[in-house]
């Protein structure tokens, strides 16, 4: 099968490049080839199929048709502005989060023509999108039917992507699944401009032995998946049936609610000495209005398996990515 | 104040134009100018202020902004093509519901620029959506939260417009209201589009003394209003105070759940045996995927008027349309 990463370039598209090169198959399919696209071309990947990387613009039909060529039969759309970026930069956010989204939806209908004619499958998307696109904060227990009324610009996009995902699969232009991804912790790496950012750095920072802000309180309650469950889930929905979800491509996946104050209790005392408390109104009014929990009921009927605490998330993080964001870094 | 109608050549459009003409003031404010714009230039209206009236392309910037004026307090955006249609072809559906609706967007962010700094307010705009965005069918009452999942593709992009224009009004660049409108009943004029058209032909043709066919069981349920009532809405959402709303901008107004069979039970038997029986598998899978029932608990807590009866729908039929319907069908 020949698949295809938007926003291959980042640390989630990395990752699941790097499982599909280590296994060599999804599903049970051979990985015939894999394209890697990203806003500049990412770095090459050894792997045991032909690896094509390719820099462009996510918004040009050109471009993504480029990197989508006949016979794909996964697209795993990650490329994003992400929710602080968004909220400063609204044009950007719409053009890679809005029309980024409508420019793969219309290089995949391109491509599911003969499908129609019974000759290839339609190509499954698999769509990140995002806890922020629900409202509820702090006390909200979110059940599998809640709303998604965004309170910014990140988690409107990501919202209004998902409806017209979904419609693109009930007109049979493509086969969409769109994960709900909670807030990924540790992230590698440096901080970015994701007003979730802190979630990882008040770990990771300390664990470089780095010093990092914290701009909200410790009973802070988040929702929160590691980068090793979110890949999991990624392949999982690369290949579960999607009949069963009828016209409703939207799957809150069953991550960890935990406060922050339990994230730092996994580490050591002077660890722990390294976060600083430095309130900020802007990245708590973003991060504030995000549901604290879901049921995730749905998700875990279809097969997604459920978050484990946050000392098996620090352990995944030194495990996978502790040395080489060191080596990033310099430290 | 200056007020645009984008689809001001539309029945709705019409009826809220002429009654603005008629009143001369919104919330006690003199209109001093109205735009009419439509595909085609709408026709003249008599009125005690300067109407203009354009023709031009919803989702061309250059025509919208041409049609929103600086200074601009209200925007009713009505342009939309209907449900059947937006299913028949995909592109113009996504153009004129989902662009169209940015352009008016980005036509009003235009002008909010100076509101930032306190030299006038953002403008409100009066968004038509509808029932069509939600699912849940026959069997469905469904409270003011609701999530919209929709089977069509007229109802996807309604609903992801929906959340673009909530985005923006957070973000200050217009203040919109979204109304969810229920199948509006008795639309003048001839049959359309919509896949709702035949709720309002079994009682419009009937009442010219046409036969007119009847897709689906008497018993089907639909959630429907007048235009009369649909209008007195529009004018309500005008001039309402919306900070109460808060981010959720999408009001489910209080339409009336009825049966095929007790809108029938309001014509005379002579009229009701020119309603034949036809079942049609296409118009039943569109209009049999919205819901038949809202609580809109919301909307009257706001101050919106409920819908009446079918007796009172169709009186009001008769009194503002039914002679222009027939001059104008040439019966």
């Amino acid at each position: 099968m020949q698949i295809t990463i938007l926003g291959g370039g980042g640390f989630l598209g990395r990752k699941f490049a790097e499982r599909l090169a280590a296994e060599g198959h999804l599903g049970g399919q051979p990985v015939t080839s894999l394209v890697l696209f990203d806003l500049a071309a990412p770095r090459p990947l050894a792997a045991p199929f032909p690896v094509t990387c390719l820099g462009g613009d996510v918004a040009s039909l050109a471009d993504v048709s480029a990197a989508i060529p006949p016979g794909t039969s996964l697209v795993v759309h990650l490329a994003a502005v992400v929710s602080a970026a968004a909220e400063a930069d609204f044009d950007l956010g719409m053009r890679v989060n809005l029309h980024g989204t409508l420019t793969v939806i219309e290089a995949c209908r391109k491509l599911a023509g003969p499908a129609i004619h019974g000759l290839a499958a339609p190509p499954r998307v698999l769509f990140t999108s995002s806890v922020a696109s629900f409202g509820g904060g702090q006390a909200a227990l979110l059940p599998d039917d809640a709303r998604q009324i965004p309170t910014n610009s990140y988690g409107a996009q990501k919202a209004a992507a998902e409806l017209l995902l979904q419609d693109a699969s009930r007109k049979g232009f493509l086969d969409a699944v769109s994960i709900r991804l909670p807030t990924v912790i540790v992230r590698p790496g440096r901080p970015n401009k994701a007003a979730s950012s802190f979630f990882s750095a008040i770990l990771r920072e300390p664990l470089l032995g780095l010093e990092t802000p914290l701009p909200v309180g410790e009973d802070f309650r988040v929702w929160v998946c590691s980068p090793r469950r979110a890949v999991d889930w990624l392949f999982h929905a690369a290949v579960m049936e999607t009949a069963p979800l009828g016209v409703d491509r939207g799957i809150n996946p069953p991550g960890l609610a935990v406060s922050v104050g339990e994230m730092l209790a996994a580490l050591s005392p002077a660890e722990r000495a390294l976060v600083k408390r430095e309130p900020d109104a802007a990245i708590a009014g973003i991060v504030g209005g995000w549901p604290a929990e879901f049921t995730a009921t749905r998700a875990r009927a279809l097969g997604f398996t459920p978050q484990e605490g946050v000392p098996q998330i620090l352990a995944a993080f030194r495990e996978d990515d502790l040395a080489a964001t060191r080596a990033e870094r310099g430290l």
